[in-house]
């Protein structure tokens, strides 16, 4: 598999390390606007041509696969003429900045038999990984609530909002390891800027079935605060990734309620007991999922992180976008199918 | 100052110690509808008399002084009847249950000229005192945010959600210390038992001046966290109520937005330096709580979590209620004066 | 029984809340030296009788057990007379200031037939009675070392060194969990005030068998640490006494030495596997304790913290503080039996 | 300056990295015994030149210096040939393994006039500069205090104990920031290996000057720790190493002791206040250190952590190792001048 960059950023730098060393593949050429990045490719992997034309990447027929790796308001034009030109494309997280934009590329690689995959990296973590096991195995029960904060003291992006830039990981994570179908989604925010795009913002995300999702975003936090919990009915997770080692804990707590017919009253039974700690797998979450593209590429099996999942991801930004600007309104998520 | 007090349960017991320690007062009896608390009284202040009857201090011409600690829904009845006869009135947070009954009692408390005082024990911490005097001395600069997230495994109330229990606190401390005027409330939640009451709650308040307050609250967590940030233009304070003594945080920390007029881009200039921990006064908060009830009382001094205060509270609570049972619509903050 | 508490200072008030309410003990009389405590002691338990000589407890027939919560170098006459004047006693730790001492007392008890028990509370916690069960059960594996740091901005004790202040409880914990015999101590340490008493010091016991532990205390830290590490060849255990509720935290961790023969190398395999904290007992130890000594008195159950442990511990207290007045030199554990 | 890095294990890929980059630099050639790590070299740094010879380096009239990165008990030899091939030297902490061999190198060192610098890595870190010029602004007030614990579950050396591969950076730390001249030792430990290396130890630093300074190290702790407590009779600092940025904390924590006269007894003031968090340079220390040794080769500075500094520690450790071996006697330390 040869494989294009195009974007050479913070972290197009480290798709290069990656792919640079991804076995089975080769990382032909890398294009980024500044010229100046040239030198800094010489010293990252010298076997691969640098030029600032993204076409060098997209009509060399040559390369099969296109990682994109630019700002948010140019994936869909880059993807989608990449999927016209035949080449296999991985795109940074969010995917596109509209809906409809995800389902053209999904419609294009299908039509084209071309992998289109959304570099959603949290997915590949043992964090993650060890999250979905534990829910799939039934012992936390049925999930109740999922509630993300996710805040700290960052780049105010310019084309996106907070919640685009951050609870994009967050909601991969949701959609990861609890597949519920969202009904409608509600969220509030502020601007600190003049541009009217929202530096803090909250979202909550309605799922009609005893479940609802919440999220804290925050580029103007003095602290860093990476931080969900997951209820269930049987235990709770707790995922704390600011933690060196011990990120996830379960705790075998939880709360049952009957009622009481005479006094009609509810009764709510607590119980909170031993705390458990697993052991996570510690590989580089973004060599898995390189990985993950070339074998996508290579034998065709479908990616973790697809065009699906990708646009179910893009869905819950665009209607919370969508209430942000509506004061806070519920906006339904329409699936058109 | 002879007090009685209503209510003898985990809090009453507090007020109990404390009324009974206080300078210049004298606790005369304790009310409680459950006989077999009268043991555990006599081992607290047995120079109290119990009774079962509220009326037994209600209409004692020798009681000035009535401290209301039963649940909810019975404050309004017991503090009108109160005021009626001619008492003073502390009454536990929250005040009451509707706007409307705090209204009521504030004009009672004018027309007879008692004292009507909630008991917002929050406002007389060392650490709420510290951040008002920061905030009030101008070193924070303007306040832009306000976020709270107050969670852990707690008692299902039956008769309120869990704004009404625990968002209380943050929002009597939010009026205290910001001190802006409320325009409008958006609140989202579930309720995992068939009462419907929410267990976990989502609040935003909005003031339409570039600041924005935010509450997440839960009886459903498995950890507990009692944190909030608040944020200036000029510093950042985290005020994390479990730390032991390092509870309040001031962070020299910020971020200035321009406008780069040829680029039409945002520039945002960054800002993280020292950290300062100012030392608490760490006596208890009731005590000081009943100390200026007293005060109240006996030289007319105004209390700092008067009536007004305490309806404050209610209208942003109740404005919550509102929208998160009509699909978290924006409900209007809509003060009658 | 009835009992007298002879020492109301800050610990002898919480024996008097104790046993004033345990069930099966009547406390008849507290006295203390300083006259003024009387009014305290009617506000806490009004029916015990107030004085100021301890020998209203110590000649009164009617009391059959007496609790000495005075000053460290009081407690050898105290516990002597009692024991001589038929009572059961139940001393503060650390028992007495000397080994003969404790020697002298362990016989009067045997002679008399009468409890001779110490109040070292941490070990009826549920932390450590958690942690004994780990270890016992095998789980833990061979215990390899044990290591505590006992730190805080402390009163400087002006009789006694910080040794017998803190590692007192350290070593009693450490004598319950583990059980092995000891065969010498190291100590160094330094006195910042000119009495010469110690206010840090650094202990380490020495086993021979391939054991070891080390204790850190100090009055002088600006920071509170209560932190135990005990490391099995098969798990370990890290024990922080300030966590409010995971203070037991159990690792799967450890690491196997073999040596490779041909290369004279030592390999080391480490491994670092799952957590696990396990609920505690949250019962209030003291209460615990108090029943224990009770059980002790009226069924002659022998007592966990008996004379025996008490005086293990005096034993490795005596020898630190031998070899810090003598620069450090090993002292040997003389067990006179 | 024209370098060459005999040793291209972990910490010498990190060398190799920051020689590479840095300005006035040219990193000719890098020699390790395993020829297999060419490959890795090609990748780090592709102009420098991979044999396995290190009288490549050694023996290169073009080389103007030689960083040593080989285990410790080549050290000696290697910087020593290096010196008298007139190459200026530059070698990991800690030196070597006997102090004669210090001063050998360091009398090497002056009458060749190369520079001899050690790589106390520590001491260019921002936390450590900031500690050193709160130390020396006197704000701390007299230093009585140096507590450091630095454990976690680590690699079992095979040629030297736990204190050589940890207490090293401890030590130098002490050395730099206190700079008192220590009187004697004493250190106890335990091997858990048949080689009797060990690989827990305790160090007891003496000053006789009303300052001590201990350590704690392991190699076998479940859990991390990199802690450091200096208490002054002004302010005491903790310097948590594994805060991600709050680091450094200053404590307005204090006591004063002054002697009743009448009563004999001692009196202490303990005094607890506001806490400083300063903000820190956070520039890598490594390539902080590479620059001083290159300025200290161009321009003959003398750099901060220069033979003496090394020497100074292997001072303290060897006098630990004799202390180890001999019951934990006190050794002195003799200064030969």
């Amino acid at each position: 598999m040869k494989v294009g960059i195009i974007g050479f950023g913070y972290w197009g730098a480290n798709l290069v390390r990656n792919f640079a060393n991804l076995a089975g593949a080769e990382l032909k050429r890398v294009v980024d606007n500044r010229s100046e990045r040239q030198k800094y490719l010489a010293n990252l992997c010298p076997s691969a041509v640098f030029s600032t034309d993204p076409d060098d990447i997209l009509l060399d027929p040559e390369i099969d696969a296109v990682v994109i790796a630019t700002p948010v308001f140019t994936h869909y034009e880059l993807a989608k003429r990449a999927l016209t030109n035949g080449k296999h494309v991985l795109v940074e997280k969010p995917m596109v900045s509209r809906i409809s934009e995800a389902h053209e590329l999904m419609e294009l690689s299908r039509s084209s038999g071309k992998v289109l995959m959304v570099d959603h990296t949290y997915l590949y973590t043992g964090a993650v990984q060890k999250m979905k096991q534990l829910i799939d195995s039934g012992q936390i029960g049925n999930i109740k609530y999922f509630d993300s904060t996710r805040i700290n003291l960052g780049i105010f992006q310019p084309d996106v909002n907070v919640l685009w830039d951050l609870a994009t990981h967050d909601i991969s994570i949701l959609n990861f390891i609890i597949g519920n179908e969202p009904k409608s989604v509600q969220a509030t925010g502020i601007s600190h800027t003049n541009n009217g795009i929202e530096n803090i913002a909250y979202l909550t995300v309605n799922y009609g079935n005893g479940f609802i999702a919440h999220f804290n975003c925050s580029w103007s936090s003095p602290v860093k605060i990476r931080m969900m919990l997951i209820g269930g009915d049987k235990k709770m997770i707790v995922f704390n990734d600011l933690e060196p080692t011990e990120k996830v804990k379960v705790y075998d707590t939880g709360y049952e309620h009957k009622t009481d017919e005479e006094k009609k009253n509810i009764l709510v039974d607590y119980r909170a007991g031993d705390i458990y700690i697993p052991k996570l797998d510690t590989r580089e979450a973004l060599s898995l999922m390189a990985a993950e593209f070339r074998d996508a590429v290579t034998t065709g099996k479908r990616p973790l992180s697809d065009g699906v999942s990708g646009m179910k991801v893009i869905e819950i930004l665009e209607a919370a976008q969508h209430s942000i600007k509506n004061k806070g309104i519920e906006v339904d998520i329409r699936r058109n199918s």
